[in-house]
């Protein structure tokens, strides 16, 4: 079925993520953050509806994420929160919520402990957040995370993006999961369409998707999301049944 | 400098990626496009300035499309262009133009062509366009892209995705491609914001960008892009001059 009514339905959490970074809109680096990302918030049953990725301005960071957090229940910001000038995220999510930058206390004791003598207002700047924020804590991370109201501030870097992921784990929490279960067909999409128009139809509670390949032992990957196993259960029976039986393939 | 402005300054074209599907905000698939598409609109000389990921509904798409085809010389989508259910991007395309659905013979006739006898409406599906489209041809890939106004309509699939791109540098050209070069540092990128805050200031018609990296022989990459490769040279010449120079490095 229509997916913003199947979600409608189901009254689940939704979230959006904004990555900010010139490097990817420049095609220096590949994003992996999202799709680590999504894949988390399907386990934790929250909807990841949006994604924008956006160049490193204060502006237009601070308009995206206006427009992001007020739709949403959660917004992941990925990115631009180092010391040097192409870091905005900060300044971007103090001035969409109109807030002064503060240095906080706690960070900027963790950086003089860590950094020592050494330490500059290079490193000080990494102590910089929008006045009001709360700093998470959990045992898996020595970093404390940023939140801003419903709007979590994590690094755009990769290896540190993947820590920060138990963080989000702990602090929105899981309700029901989302469950997904997939079949592999030889059948061509074209030949399916009906089957699958109808089906989809019926299943009101089903989310069907349905990906052609190239170069695998199957055509088309059939992918049924819900948070009701049951469901899930009927609609891949039924279109089973709609499927010629030698066409179902294991991947 | 900020980028915005340097953009300005320098009047070029600019773009936005419109990607389309719930099988990358759920997870299940890791977009590969935007890195694709962002290296060759570099190339280009076009500023790929936002890219938006969103739901396989059309409301939603009609919506995205119109602000960002208003705000951009070109956008190029991905995705959702099949013939089964959830494959909405031309009816999404199609609304956002208040356009009717239209069968384009052309492609009718093409497909009758390639399947033969099996053709079913499920084929068929794949020669609807927004009405008014462009077919675009390239001696490279066998089937035209559709064009609406300033939107390419490209499909998902990687390996077709790939394909278009020819397509786009065709119909999109060439002016001054951006220039890039990185020079790799083992300084600390909080012993450097000073220096990059000022050289960042000082030159206008270059982007720098400072990223630091996790286990590699160097601890941060300093990128230098514009359209002026006097202007990077002079940048990178100043960058050089404020570091030790025993904190330059290979990769």
């Amino acid at each position: 079925m229509n997916i913003v009514n199947y979600y409608r339905l189901t009254m689940q959490r939704t979230a959006a993520a904004l990555v900010i970074g010139n490097e990817i809109l420049t095609g220096k680096v590949q994003d992996t953050n999202v799709a680590l990302l999504a894949k988390e918030l399907f386990l934790l049953g929250v909807e990841l509806r949006r994604v924008v990725i956006c160049q490193d301005e204060i502006d237009v960071i601070a308009a995206d994420l206006g427009l992001l957090r007020e739709e949403h229940d959660f917004v992941i910001t990925s990115g631009g929160i180092g010391p040097t000038h192409d870091d905005v995220t900060i300044a971007a999510v103090a001035r969409s919520f109109g807030r002064q930058i503060v240095r906080s206390a706690e960070l900027e004791a963790k950086i003089r402990d860590l950094v020592g003598e050494r330490c500059n207002e290079g490193h000080l700047r990494m102590a910089n957040v929008p006045e009001g924020a709360t700093l998470l804590h959990t045992d898996e991370v020595p970093w404390p995370t940023v939140l801003v109201d419903n709007v979590f501030v994590l690094p755009g870097l990769p290896r540190v993006f993947q820590l920060k992921i138990p963080v989000l784990r702990q602090h929105i929490g899981a309700d029901s999961p989302f469950l997904s279960h997939a079949i592999y067909t030889t059948c061509h999409e074209t030949d399916i369409t009906d089957l699958l128009d109808r089906l989809d139809a019926e299943h009101e509670d089903v989310n069907i998707g349905s990906y052609p390949v190239h170069n695998e032992s199957y055509r088309v990957r059939l992918t049924f999301d819900s948070k009701n196993q049951e469901a899930i259960d009927r609609a891949v029976r039924d279109v089973l049944a709609g499927l010629p039986t030698d066409c179902i393939v294991e991947p």
